[in-house]
């Protein structure tokens, strides 16, 4: 029996209130309309930025309407789709964007940015292009977070918003390239560019920081220092490439000045993976005159940084990126080759594993810097797409 | 009868202190020592740097040790030359250079950056490499400004510090290439490489904006806004290629609010040439989201601008240029052939010109807005090299 123009009741994190634990609830879920496709999310990552829209919303973050469905990193299945889709079939293993690629504005044609805005500010309110969300929840609207809203075991995405990925995916992985992994990781090889035998330093060894540090392997860095205040991260940021790692606490003097000395004059590139104005500007003083670059890939929204203007007028650029650089919907089928072809680490990344309904522990997990991620299955084994994701 | 290997005795203007006018006094210019060059000084521009180095020391500028000749933007002739120099020769046509160019450090070989640091340390405390001047007066070493000091009838500089300009080269305009044009030129074609029917926004149309203008306007720019507090310079402005000009006192709003708008969401390139915190954080936020570029080429050694993370996060990007990103010594004589090949203008930056014993006066004039370059002639019309200078 088809669910197709149905609503679906299925189960759903509700994040009711900011500051408050998420709560599972029945939810309904609309069927798409025009140019939306209707997924049955497998797998989610839980993000930091998850965390922080519900508990930090006062600490750089704009505040976001509630109720939310929170979660933006995520694999699934088509369910059905709506109207004038024509690149979508129920079956087809796909990755919701927060950031959309409608591949005809004037930004999805340049090769300089992937900043597509379709639908923009609507995902930024929590709605589709209708101005609704499709998420109900005891007769009241749920807004869906970036327009995905993952933690939930079905959602509704514009068809812009959306990559197709090969069906032999493995869903509870490739779900990591929907944030995290493809932000840090292009923050490396598509923001900074590094190049081969350059020094590199990332700062915050969190998913995206590990992920630039990958980045920074493959782009073939001769130095990759890995910089956390928690040092149980070390051994992960060494499997994945850094070559040296540094605790700011270990240190009386400023992060920026150590990392100057250890590299005789500064690094060629710093990635900031934090999202902390204070650790950002430390990051730009952590580079080389000359043409030291400064990729900010932690994310802040209301928080300004200072910039020391000669350090900038020495040689050194500062730019921020969003999603890696990425163009979205035309990129993330590529990284999900680039994984099961192994040229990619995911696994590793994987540090915990929970049904939805120990959501609030993941967020826990990641709070107290004991994760890197966790992911989250939306269904029981019994329900499950094959072995992948059946742990 | 030759000079070389001579002191010579002649006129400059010297800095005594801070905030003292200018004095012109007879100094002893010392023969060049291994690898220097002594420059007879034909015509030096007066830059906005020379002032603020006098008068402004407070304000954003570290000290500098006095007594001190200023000017480093300049032309002349070859007087001498001391051991070991083989790319000069008495006669030769020359601009001295505050920014060096070795031709084999790794940054010199590199194509990132123009940031030779030969004889640096030195030449930021006003020596040469040995550690003294060769400049002295009433029996005191006086300190020579970023290792040129233009405002001497003859200086010694470093061999690496030179660029042997074209024979026919009229001395009297190519001077500003030294400093000023080059690098606002080459903030939009080489720093921020301006691209064709892009919009750009310049801010401050003094000597580095105007040639900031210009920059984009052989880039080929479509849209071209001058922005300045002294409408006076907007007719100017138009003659090298402003598009629009805008005059902030004129708007209740913040100026990148108004350039936003006028724009329909920002300029592609913003260009800073005033070398105020205040305008380095408006320019920046003038730019696109997705891909606005933000350079500074105004001058500040000691001051912070405040940066909105987000506006980076949004695809910005924020960098600095050091004259202009020209590789000096090679590029500078590319700069001439261009200005004598009329591919570049510079005749329509002299607003006055003056005689060593008026300097004084050029700084007024600049101080007070009435100047765009006021050109000195080091000495009298019947010591010409040619009516090139002979005004």
């Amino acid at each position: 029996m088809t669910t197709a123009r149905q609503v679906i009741k299925c189960k759903a994190a509700v994040a009711w209130e900011p500051g408050r634990a998420l709560v599972i609830e029945e939810v309904e879920v609309a069927p798409p309309k025009a140019h939306e496709v209707r997924i049955k999310i497998v797998a989610t990552g839980v993000c930091h930025t998850d965390w922080e829209y519900l508990y930090e919303t006062h600490k750089g973050m704009k505040s976001r309407p509630f109720p939310l469905v929170l979660g933006h990193e995520a694999a699934g299945i088509v369910e059905s789709v709506g109207p004038d889709v024509t690149t979508f079939s129920p079956g087809d293993k796909v990755i919701p964007l927060f950031l959309p690629y409608c591949g005809e504005c004037e930004r999805c044609q340049s090769p300089k940015t992937n900043h597509c805005r379709k639908n923009w500010e609507n995902a930024q309110v929590g709605v589709l292009a209708d101005g609704t969300s499709r998420i109900s929840c005891k007769g009241q609207q749920v807004y869906q977070f970036l327009g995905v809203s993952s933690f939930s075991q079905y959602t509704v995405v514009p068809d812009t918003s959306l990559a197709k990925i090969r069906a032999d995916a493995l869903l509870d992985k490739v779900c990591l390239l929907g944030c995290g992994v493809s932000t840090g990781y292009g923050a490396a090889v598509k923001a900074a560019k590094v190049e081969k035998d350059s020094s590199c330093a990332v700062f915050g060894l969190g998913a995206v920081g590990l992920a630039a540090i990958m980045g920074c392997k493959v782009a073939m860095a001769k130095t990759i220092i890995g910089i956390d205040i928690n040092p149980e991260k070390f051994e992960k940021a060494k499997l994945f490439g850094a070559t040296d790692c540094i605790n700011p606490r270990d240190f009386s003097k400023p992060i920026q000045e150590v990392v100057v000395e250890k590299t005789n004059g500064g690094v060629d590139y710093a990635l900031e993976c934090v999202g902390s104005p204070v650790i950002m500007s430390a990051a730009l003083e952590s580079t080389t005159d000359a043409w030291g670059m400064c990729v900010i890939a932690g994310w802040t929204e209301t928080e300004s940084i200072s910039v020391l203007v000669e350090k900038l007028l020495m040689g050194r650029t500062l730019k921020g990126t969003y999603f890696g650089g990425w163009k979205s919907v035309l990129d993330v089928p590529k990284l999900v080759d680039d994984y099961m072809d192994n040229k990619l680490k995911l696994d590793e990344f994987i540090t915990h594993t929970r049904q939805l309904n120990q959501i609030n522990e993941a967020f826990d997990l990641l709070k107290n810097g004991k994760s890197i991620r966790t992911v989250i299955y939306l269904r029981g084994p019994q329900e499950t797409d094959g072995p992948s994701y059946a742990t």
